[in-house]
């Protein structure tokens, strides 16, 4: 029997770390120059450990682009090549302190933020989200249009970004989040206000500085275009306050959660680097015309690393938009939050949901309530095409495989 | 007796023409250049109609302010002799083609929004929200501080916000409002969202203008601060749609609503220029430490044009932020709403309420339902001391009177 006083304790521990967690977002650098254990041949995905050959499609695309965008290879035959030979370094972000959006591809000479949890001290990184095209890498398109892109994102976008967080001392990344929550952002799927309170934060720095100017506007233009943009300041921003809460003896609460595509994997406070995995699952949600699920990749990305923490399928109550978006009624959506509570081991006093009253976001999940719900964590995603592109949005279970994983080794590990 | 039959017609008509309206922030000038019989010594004032001797002493304040920022006078005591001796034209900012917020004050050397209404091609004017400060003109303070806060307006931020909307061709203020109501913004009270999709729709314009670069970094500055600025941008937005709606024969909908802090007066569609008054209401919501509701002034302003179209108080189940300022629960909110529905003839398609699955708000004030029912319009407002400055914020009930005496004139005009 698991010693629930015990647990109690080590789950109120865990959630105190992470809601003491204070996310500053301090400034863009190259993934080279600050992932840890990064190198130029390295090609970091979402999700748990997979191999090239077991990847998804979309995920393979991704990997592909990013080797062309390095000039790791000059053609997708090239690439495919060296990848079967092993002379790239195929690694999961979230061994990094990295998360990567949908197939996560993050390379040596990417743009990341750096993330400070200026409470524990450690760093976290994301590259940033590519925005409106519905073509791009971490949808899992490889084009010259999306190489193109990625080198305006570092080129254009970086500089201008950097600037404005540099010259305002750093972005407080908690602050939004809390704020866009009570704006119908459920800071998943959707970020549009967080997007939009991000632009006037930067605004007045980015008035008076040197930068080539028409850099800015082309920035301002892409960042008004581009309301999911402040995503990946979020994910890096969670996975920075995760990342103190692991090690946690006793504690059942998951600090990892990710998907590959074809795996979606969890970890454990108390269970220490083992991936607990189960299939990634289909989505349920609404499709752009011409596309239907007979055409849709399975759940894929770090993103829900903002699941964790109350935000994303968790506060759906909070963005009666984004349940509309995936073919909800507001009830629906409330019942769905209502529904993660059940499986979390607390609430979140900084991420609330107005429409309970301001009631905090369910925070921390209990792989505990999961067994014995049977409720799994619901994740907003986006849907992306088998083979690439974006083609819907909507909400994904998670596996109960990977939580009777989890509870397996929680029982060998505290009852021998 | 009314013939309903008649009146529901013309109802819809006058709807039908409010929801045509397609207002467009064009330009924004000086007041002299374009308010209707505007002259350098009109002093426009929010609400009904009222004399110097009847008015609360917030509006005389502004008055006296007004005045100094013309250089009409060059002390209190020197302005007060001048309106006394009737040197001044007092005019409620309605008559004007113009709405003003709070006292309303508005002066020939001001700079005003030009909001024209695409589909009817007519004009609404509303000078600048005074932002942050909660010593303004608009609250009833004249200081010099305050005075100085004006000279900035028009010298600093006029011609940033100016430059941004030519360069834009015009700024679509339905579509704004129209995202923000759906972002926990009441569009009257609140306007966070709409401030900051405003800063987002203008940011690129001003990256690559000539404009002086510490004047655009200022206004960047105000307006993040600043979170309930658009609401004179929306406030002028309505007026210019609602003034095609006058003169429908039979149409027992409200056309104007405005208070004065003495009195709150409404027009009706079909009964001309006549103003119904019943006397300002007390405001019940939370204050500021140190003050109370023995401090406040009345009802005050012409911001509840907002509510003519369901916007404020119609609208307050969009906004849970605004009910929790006001000391009210989400549940006490939707309630609010649904009252609302209860005197109104129609519903909005265009400005949706999230937590009613987007059902439209509740649209066109019914004189007859106002009778029928003893509901009169809730109003969201801010709480000014009675000797000017900001204390609070709350809502206000329109008194039943002024529709009493609109429906025995209908019943006059057209029993006859």
């Amino acid at each position: 029997m698991i010693k629930n006083g015990l647990v109690d304790d080590a789950n109120q521990k865990t959630v105190e770390i992470i809601l003491a967690g204070d996310p500053v977002l301090t400034d863009i650098k190259l993934a080279i120059e600050v992932i840890p254990e990064m190198s130029n041949e390295t090609i970091l995905h979402s999700g748990p450990p997979i191999s090239w050959k077991e990847m998804c499609q979309a995920q393979k695309n991704a990997v592909i682009g990013g080797m062309l965008f390095e000039g790791l290879a000059d053609s997708h035959e090239k690439a495919i090549k060296l990848v079967e030979r092993g002379e790239v370094i195929l690694s999961p972000c979230n061994e990094h302190a990295t998360v990567g959006g949908m197939t996560g591809i993050t390379t040596a000479s990417m743009s990341v933020y750096v993330l400070k949890n200026l409470k524990y001290g450690n760093i976290a990184f994301c590259n940033h989200h590519e925005g409106w095209p519905i073509k791009a890498l971490h949808w899992g398109n490889n084009d010259t249009d999306v190489i193109t892109h990625l080198q305006w994102l570092d080129r254009v976008l970086t500089p201008v970004l950097r600037f404005a967080i540099k010259e305002m001392g750093g972005l407080n990344v908690k602050k939004i989040v809390s704020k866009a929550l009570n704006m119908n952002d459920e800071c998943h799927s959707r970020c549009t206000a967080a997007t939009a309170l991000f632009i006037a934060e930067i605004a007045p720095y980015l008035a008076t500085s040197d930068l080539d100017r028409d850099s800015v506007k082309q920035s301002f233009e892409f960042l008004r275009r581009s309301e999911v943009f402040f995503l990946h300041i979020i994910m890096s921003a969670i996975k920075s306050i995760v990342e103190p809460a692991k090690g946690i003896e006793y504690s059942t609460i998951v600090t990892n959660q990710a998907r590959n595509g074809v795996e979606f994997g969890i970890k454990v406070s108390s269970l220490g680097d083992e991936w607990f995995t189960g299939p990634a699952s289909p989505i349920h949600g609404l499709y752009s015309p011409g596309y239907g699920s007979e055409d849709a990749g399975l759940d894929i990305g770090d993103s829900c690393v903002t699941e964790l923490v109350g935000l994303g399928g968790f506060s759906i109550a909070a963005s009666p938009s984004m349940a509309l978006m995936k073919g909800e009624t507001t009830e629906q959506a409330l019942e769905q939050t209502k529904q993660m509570a059940k499986i979390t081991f607390a609430k979140n006093p900084f991420f609330t949901i107005p429409y309970l009253n301001f009631e905090g976001a369910p925070l921390g999940i209990d792989i505990r309530k999961v067994i014995e719900t049977g409720i799994t964590p619901f994740i907003d995603t986006a849907i992306i095409h088998k083979n690439g592109g974006l083609i819907g949005s909507g909400i994904a279970c998670a596996p109960l495989q990977c939580f009777e994983k989890a509870i397996q080794a929680f029982k060998k590990k505290y009852q021998q």
